[in-house]
C-alpha cells in the first residue's frame, strides 16, 4: 500500500506558509511521499479559539515583521512586503478548491502562483480581480475562476478544510501532518524531513 | 575590542528555554564568544502585553504538551515533564541574580543546575526549599541562598532585567540576541549559528 500523502494546511495570508509552501513538495518526493494541499482561514480558528493573530499581538508583531524578512534571506526566497497584510484569503482558497474538484495539480500550481504573488511580488489577492489575473497568468480560464469562486460547493469545501484543521488542532500556519504526527511552523520543515526518512524517532 | 557577549533572555518555567540553555555556551564558543545569562519572568510580559501563555493557549497547549517531548528526542536531551508546569520561576529566578552578583559562572553553574532539577528531572523548583537543595547540589551554601533571594537588590535586578528583556522586544523563552539581532526560539539557534559565523546575511 503506498504511503499516504502529507496533509499541508496553510494560509495564503501567512508569510512562513509560502516558505513551507516553496519547499514541501521537493521535500516530500525525496521520501518518495506526495502532499495534499490544504488551503484554511486561520481567522476562523483565532476566532474560535479567542487568541488574537500572530502579527497582531504586541511585540510579537513587529518581531515577525523582521523574522519573515530575515527568514526569506535564510532560505534564499524572494520576498516583496505585500501593500496588504494580513489578507482575508477567502477568495484564493475558494479558487484552489475550485480548481482542486477539477485537476489537483493544476490547484497546486494556482496555489504556487497567488502565493508568489502575494509574498514575491507583494500583491493584494484578496480579491476576485486579482485571483482571476494570476489564474490566468497560469493559463487558466479567469471567467471561469471567477463564477467558481461563487459556487456554494466551494464554499462548503473551504469551510470543510478549515473545521477539519482545527479538529486536527491545527493552529497556525504553516500545519504540516505526517500521518498523525504533526507539526507546526516553515522551521519544523527539517523534523518533517527527518521524520520522513527515520520514520520517526 | 572583544565582541559582546551574546544575550539570553529565558524563563525557567520554559521547556523550549530549557533546550537553548543546554546548547547555548557551546555554540557561542564554537565563534569565540559568550553568553550573559538573563532569566526573566515571561507571566509579567505576558500580563503587560495582555496576551496568554502559551501553554494556555487553546490547541496549542496541547501542541506544546507534544512538542516538547519530541524536541527532547530530536536533541537528544532528557526530559521529565514537571509535575507543576508552568511554574512561577521568582524564586529561582532570584537564586541567580544573587550568584550573579557574587560570581557569574557560578550562577550559570546554578541555571543549569536549575533547568536540569525542572525538566530533566521533573522536579518543581519554584520554592526556596528546592532552589536551596539544587544550590546545595553544585556546593552552594544553601542557607545563604535561602536569605539571598529575599535581599531588595536581588528582587529589583530580577525586575530590571524582564523590564530591559521587553524594553528590546522579548515576548517568549528563549530570545538571544547577537547584537541587536534578535532570534525567538530554540528552532532558531541554527539561525543564530550562521548569523555568528557570516556575520549576518
Amino acid at each position: 500500500m503506498a504511503a499516504q500523502p502529507l496533509d499541508f494546511y496553510f494560509d495564503f495570508a501567512s508569510p512562513y506558509g509560502y516558505f513551507a509552501a516553496m519547499a514541501i513538495d521537493e521535500l516530500a518526493a525525496r521520501h518518495g511521499r506526495t502532499v495534499a494541499w490544504h488551503p484554511i482561514l486561520l481567522g476562523a480558528v483565532f476566532k474560535s479559539t479567542g487568541v488574537a493573530a500572530t502579527v497582531q499581538r504586541p511585540l510579537q508583531g513587529d518581531y515577525l515583521r523582521h523574522d519573515v524578512v530575515r527568514c526569506a534571506r535564510y532560505y534564499d526566497l524572494p520576498l516583496t512586503w505585500p501593500e496588504v497584510m494580513p489578507i482575508n484569503a477567502v477568495t484564493p482558497s475558494r479558487a484552489y478548491y475550485w480548481a482542486a474538484a477539477r485537476d489537483v495539480d493544476l490547484a497546486r500550481s494556482l496555489a504556487k502562483a497567488l502565493y508568489r504573488a502575494h509574498w514575491q511580488e507583494g500583491r493584494d489577492i484578496s480579491g476576485i480581480d486579482a485571483v482571476a489575473d494570476v489564474a490566468a497568468g497560469i493559463g487558466m480560464d479567469g471567467d471561469a475562476v471567477r463564477s467558481g469562486v461563487q459556487d456554494p460547493a466551494v464554499k462548503d469545501a473551504l469551510r470543510a478544510a478549515t473545521d477539519a484543521a482545527m479538529a486536527r488542532g491545527v493552529f497556525g500556519s504553516p500545519f504540516i501532518f505526517v500521518e498523525g504526527e504533526g507539526f507546526w511552523g516553515a522551521d519544523r520543515l527539517v523534523q518533517v524531513e527527518r521524520w520522513l526518512a527515520q520514520g520517526g524517532w
